[in-house]
């Protein structure tokens, strides 16, 4: 007699220059992972054959592809409904990818695709600190800032697919806004992604006199770790910055709880790193900008998921839904 | 031998002087019509006993109650979740008042209840140029500026039942920004709203010392109304009243489609009368702000439904969902 139920589920965090894979069970433990490199594959074909080469091995430990319910994947411009990466800056494959399709056919089980913070979102519900909740915002701070958002326990795709840029939410409309990499000014992410921290530290040192550790680095080396360093020894204007970003996320969460009323924002990525000297300002700032109705409302929660895992779990947690 | 189908709904637009009761088919007509005064009953239960009376003979008109598959409600403060009006500030009915059940008990059918802008959405997606659609948002704009947003087929009610006060979101972080009713500063209803639009009037005429037809009013009368017949007549300080107008709600939405990326906007209320003087510009700017991936994807489009009839037909398709 044939088991009928699959414990697994296999996730991929596809970036551009690493392919990680992990065989995930439905408490989020990773049971076996495998790596190709991305960029070593130019034709989506190859990369599709050596993927499936790689994972064959850590499938055939879990007790073969009978055992997986399915697989999802997290990459950049992922669409769900399509199964497609859209023309993807960091990869090398132009045009629209049918990378679902393509696993699908490999493998024989069915592929979900989408993009990073909605991966990340599906992570969280799945295995994270929003396990249960049907209301929720994700937020994921990086090179930019990325959302997924969760309403009625389903992950928001709108008409599209690529619903959830909050990080382009302008925060500033005035002339002297910052400059955004999507060619619009003002952008949440220009300010409150591990670049925005950098360029907010190279502006603050440039402007304030007061003597930081921070002087000591070349601008472009200020990264957030630099400034969450320098600020947990007591650095004023490292602790200024940081705290200048936790209040301009929290103004703006203040604004995406007008839209769908969550139970939790769970912030993940890099800059969390530094803690209370951004979730401090960051809680601080909610409240006070907070529409009466939703007050106390809203829990504002770091990632349940271990960093350097949460992407594969995050892609694995789409293969349950499949 | 019954009929199982039941081809008609109750909606009931609860407002603070009047109640007005419509029954409406599946095409959205409105069969018959009756009205209580919602200010004559201090006592709830009152109320509910005679609006029942109300009712019973346009109920008999169709047939009986056996024909009615529900009714829905769209009043302040209306919690979809609890069935509830929870303090609202126009109603004489303190506190949280349990109206879905009380209806419910006293007519033997399944009852709903949510807010104004979440009932217009309903309408629209029932009955008028959201046919059809899954994913939108409406913006109602009266006295304040409230909204419904629509993802994946369904009313987006957040944790609390209380998703969707687009209306407060802070278009303005300036020192200057206008005070807001809800107590914080610089909301899109200060602006956007009818009374926001009459705001905008006054300041304007008083630092701008062109000519208009407006300033034949004393500021209080200066209504949306007063603006768009001024505009229509060629004055130059009415139509940038409206432009102004336009133009940040064209900017607010650019924002509002990172969330839920819909396949439209509909916009409904009083100084959607206004039609291009608004809608012109509030294109243009939507166009200009509106992030490259959702370029050309939303229609922008005005309400489907007869301004006088809408509230009751858009209370009545919740009725449908019970």
């Amino acid at each position: 007699m044939e088991k009928i139920e699959k414990p697994y589920v296999i996730g991929l965090d596809l970036g551009g220059t690493n392919s990680v894979f992990g065989i995930v069970d439905t408490r989020g433990e990773i049971k076996a992972t495998t790596a190709i490199k991305t960029k070593a594959y130019p034709d989506v074909n190859d990369y599709v054959e050596a993927a499936a080469n790689a994972l064959e091995p850590i499938i055939e430990s879990v007790g073969g592809i009978s055992e997986i319910k399915g697989m999802g994947i997290g990459a950049p411009n992922g669409n769900y409904y399509t199964g497609t990466i859209e023309s993807a800056a960091n990869l090398l494959w132009k045009g629209s990818v049918p990378l679902a399709k393509l696993f699908e056919k490999r493998l024989g089980i069915p592929v979900a695709i989408t993009n990073d913070a909605n991966a990340a979102a599906m992570g969280e519900m799945a295995y994270g600190v929003a396990r249960g909740m049907k209301n929720f915002i994700m937020i994921t701070l990086g090179t930019g800032v990325g959302s997924g958002i969760i309403v009625n326990g389903q992950l928001v795709y709108g008409s599209d697919g690529f619903a959830g840029e909050l990080g382009h939410v302008t925060i500033d409309d005035s002339p002297s806004a910052r400059q955004c990499g999507c060619g619009r000014k003002g952008c949440l992410e220009a300010y409150c992604s591990a670049t925005g921290i950098t360029r907010t530290a190279q502006e603050l040192l440039l402007k304030d006199a007061r003597p930081s550790k921070l002087r000591e680095l070349a601008p472009e080396d200020i990264s957030s770790l630099e400034v969450f360093n320098a600020a947990k020894q007591g650095d004023e204007l490292a602790t200024e910055i940081l705290s200048y970003t936790g209040t301009l996320l929290g103004k703006a969460c203040a604004n995406f709880a007008l839209f769908c009323s969550p139970e939790a924002f769970v912030f993940f990525g890099g800059p969390t790193k530094a803690g209370d000297f951004i979730m401090e300002p960051l809680r601080k700032a909610y409240d006070e900008n907070i529409l009466y109705v939703y007050k106390g409302q809203a829990k504002l929660l770091l990632s349940g998921l271990n960093g350097s895992d949460a992407a594969v779990l995050g892609a694995s947690a789409l293969g349950w839904e499949v």
